[in-house]
């Protein structure tokens, strides 16, 4: 059976969704595993609170459980559910902040993150305390838009601009997009503030492809040079 | 012009470039950047010393003008240059040690390093520091074989078989081969100790490949789901 | 109304629940807030896994709504769902674990943590992580018992001395009991070791009584001397 | 002979020793032990300098080989002479900017200081530095008031609300007030800031309650539920 | 053969190396190690970028193999070459920033550097990390000046002036003077800003004295009080 | 006046006061400060408990007030009363624990300490934790033996020796002598284990001869090259 890497956005947004899986489209390519995007049924419209955050993590492992992949990619950026998803398949499972931050230091010694509110914050903290580099982080910027606001090609990019150009003041070297739902404006936001920004779940997605080819094994043979 | 993906081994070691090529070889696709693998004339053998290590960055800058990438790999599991080859190119450069400790803190909290030789390690906490992750590292198990040996499909594998258990009883959580001329040894390490094997110059062109398609812009379309 | 701290012991055991009623009774005095023990109904019999830590975030948001108190204490020594139960009301909500880190610093700069199970070592890494004191931990020793062996009055007792005394000799200067189904046992293991033993429900609930009597307002009188 | 705990004043000053004892006097209830306060004699009318925080160590020791008590409590919020005072009893000691620190750990991430002067800052530093917090201290704000003017209830506190405010919009979750003649404005500081504030006394007497009963032993019986 | 300590200036300006030789003329005395300044033939005429930085490496190295000497200074505050140098002699060698920040942490714990350029920044970053005490830099100033400018007893001192109490602002308290061609410029940087200033080359030839003089071995005789 | 550098032994010991002689007569030299070396009168044998420690604050304080000079050492490794004394006098004052760390840091990345008695450590702990670098120390080894047998110039050689060894294994890449009653065993113990073995007096007094040589002003002349 071909490789396949599962990514679930733990939200019901549709339009979340689609921004997900256009961010990710480009690296699916023959020879690579297939990328799959989905999302999990009667989840929340988004990951807003604590209580969401703790919500998701079962309905993630009980989907985990029924659906066979290669890797999976738990795409939403304050990695919900992460250390649950783990126990249930001996595949590996991504968090894209995990993977955004993992990136974002491969560009710069210091990143900043545009957050989707105010209470993205706290669970932000934990993911980089659990990677020992919260003392990188230059800032966080909230946006405080409305999933479908922000998932608008238009509407969010003056707040946009302004978050990442104010995070660059601040020090960051990179910056990360804090939300799946602001993918469709990397390109926009780079240009804007003139430093890498990274897409999380691009980010994860690769990290994904890293573990599926690599665990193929030891056949491989020269092909270049 | 196509999108391609520049991979230098600052080293001048033959076996060690095709051990390099063979590793990222799977990482090639249609539309997706060329990869193209390449070493660094009258180098060294191996950068085993400082002064190696220092004297690499000249030669590697002069590579870097004259051959136009879309992004640059330095091959060597000592990130030698780094800094200095990021000033003479608006283009992202990765170094495969950092790309490598990123890929193991995205499967675990600590990690460990199969190193070339005892000299590696204090070159090797400096690329930890610079990210800030010293703490993380659970232990450094220096294999000291020439690198005719290391690239040997069968003469290292007990000793690499046995650090790799001993890094995993240090608390490893993940383990990074800690040069490129063991890029051959990836699967069957990670048999051997049971945690995930990180093969550095993999992790780096996936970094590689994430900044390339990233960088596209953001006329994607809507393509699963 | 009168002053009420309500305990939660987020699991189903019997013994556990009577266990932490035990421990934190001597603390229930005239004038001080009335101490009510509760469980949480249908929870597993033991927060064992991510799975369980993720899974009583929701049941004890919902307890918490529904039942008024002037601050609640989650009694179980991995602080599960603590931010998200945060959320649901304005009192103070206190953690066993940190409320017990917190006070086994106050009796030395290194400390030592007895654990449930094998499992129970990264819940208690990212509660140590969110206050920042996680390379204070001298070392975590399991006992992997059961919830009914571990609260009866001796089966665990020389398995418990073993391992506080070990703790001691990693460079503990204070020894935390890993689960609140070990509160008979804190005497014990005190005397066992020679260190400060500290039983996270009572340094929960002592944290719990000042949050509640110092918001008792500015209307104090002189008392004393 | 009834359990006590001793809390000394290190300084002289009358009114800084009756808002101490005020503000732990609604911790004292039958069947916990008594609270006693006295003041050091012949020591200075506050600990301002370095002079006077190394002065007191040698009469704080004198003093607590001469009063026998179960815990004792060294009142001034720069934990003066604490490790000497150790070394005298074996009763455990308690100094209130250490356990401020942890009381205020238990309400959020990052906490901050009100002090006494600026002369206090070092001192304050010193302690969070053994504990290994100095990172989240969000910031220190000095009062600068005569120890007469600070223990008015009125006079410093204009003063005082607005330094708390200023503590929170720095990052503060929880604020510390950093002497003990603040002991009865916390109320008010509190309703000034919107985040809780410690009263360090409060927070000492509670620890050296848990210390004291929870060395009771072992004999405890089920009460509740 | 006498004692002697070569300090090496790895850039070729003339008045540069006066200012060093200035600067630590004081420090030479009948019966310690005479000071032997010299400049790298050939070299650039500043370190301003990493190439210039990665480029000396290689000439210090030669230039020490064929010096003898007790002891060695890179007279650079970015300490360039400084572990490929320590690998070709077995005697100490000593880097400027290095000493100038531990001569800094003697007089206070936090210090601030005034930077030659903006530049300069990231190396110094890589000096501080590998000491472990980035946390410890309260800020850096760039002068942005050319090396000429730099050097003229009065013009860069209004620059300088406002550089240094912009750092005690920042709450530096001692400032280090980031380039060796401000070696004039401290008693003057000193009395601006009214911490002490400390000029690097002069803390590395300290630090070089006191290991040739304490490796004269044990046969000192009492020779005081 | 000439200038002097003022050393006092805040202990009574004879032998340690002329070890500490000793170990700096080869820093005096024509044209440097005079070193005088004293000792505080009526004060302990050794600071062997925080009681000493805390106890000498005071009559430092007094000594300095009465005995101008313009730098002081307080020759003691576990620099007691610094912070007091740096309060009476605008002149430095130095703590040769604090500078033998950074000397050590001059030589290497860990350090390890030759410790007086299992009592030393947590004062040493205290020093490295305000310098914020506790967690390079590689280890710390009591010898726990007599003022008097450590300052015979053989008594303690044996037992030096093997610690000075262990202290390598462990990590340390340069050592410390914990007292200045070891200073005569500096040259032995280095060559017994292999690093640079660090004389925190020696350590204190060159950095004493910095800062007043130094501060004589911008008035130097080019005298070398």
């Amino acid at each position: 059976m071909a490789e396949r890497i599962l990514v679930i956005n733990p939200n019901s947004s549709l339009s979340c969704t689609d921004g997900i899986a256009a961010a990710i489209a480009p690296f699916a390519a023959p020879g690579l595993p297939r990328l799959d995007v989905t999302r999990l049924p009667d989840s929340p419209g988004a990951i807003v609170t604590w209580r969401d955050w703790y919500g998701v993590a079962e309905p993630l492992c009980r989907m985990v459980e029924s659906e066979a992949a290669d890797a999976y990619v738990i795409a939403c950026v304050s990695d919900p559910g992460l250390e649950a998803v783990r126990t249930v398949t001996d595949r590996p499972v991504f968090g894209p902040l995990r993977c955004a931050v993992a990136a974002a230091m491969m560009r710069g010694e210091r990143f900043g993150i545009i957050a989707f509110t105010d209470k993205s914050k706290p669970r932000q903290r934990r993911a980089l305390q659990s990677m020992g580099v919260d003392t990188r982080l230059a800032g966080t910027i909230p946006l405080n838009l409305d999933m479908e606001v922000l998932t608008d090609p238009v509407a969010p990019r003056a707040r946009l601009a302004e978050a990442a150009r104010e995070l660059v003041a601040m020090g960051a070297e990179a910056v990360i997009l804090g939300c799946a739902g602001m993918a469709g404006h990397r390109a926009f936001a780079e240009q804007a503030c003139g430093v890498p920004v990274i897409e999380p779940c691009q980010a994860a997605v690769t990290q994904a492809i890293l573990s599926v080819v690599a665990a193929r094994g030891a056949g491989m043979r020269l092909a270049a040079e």
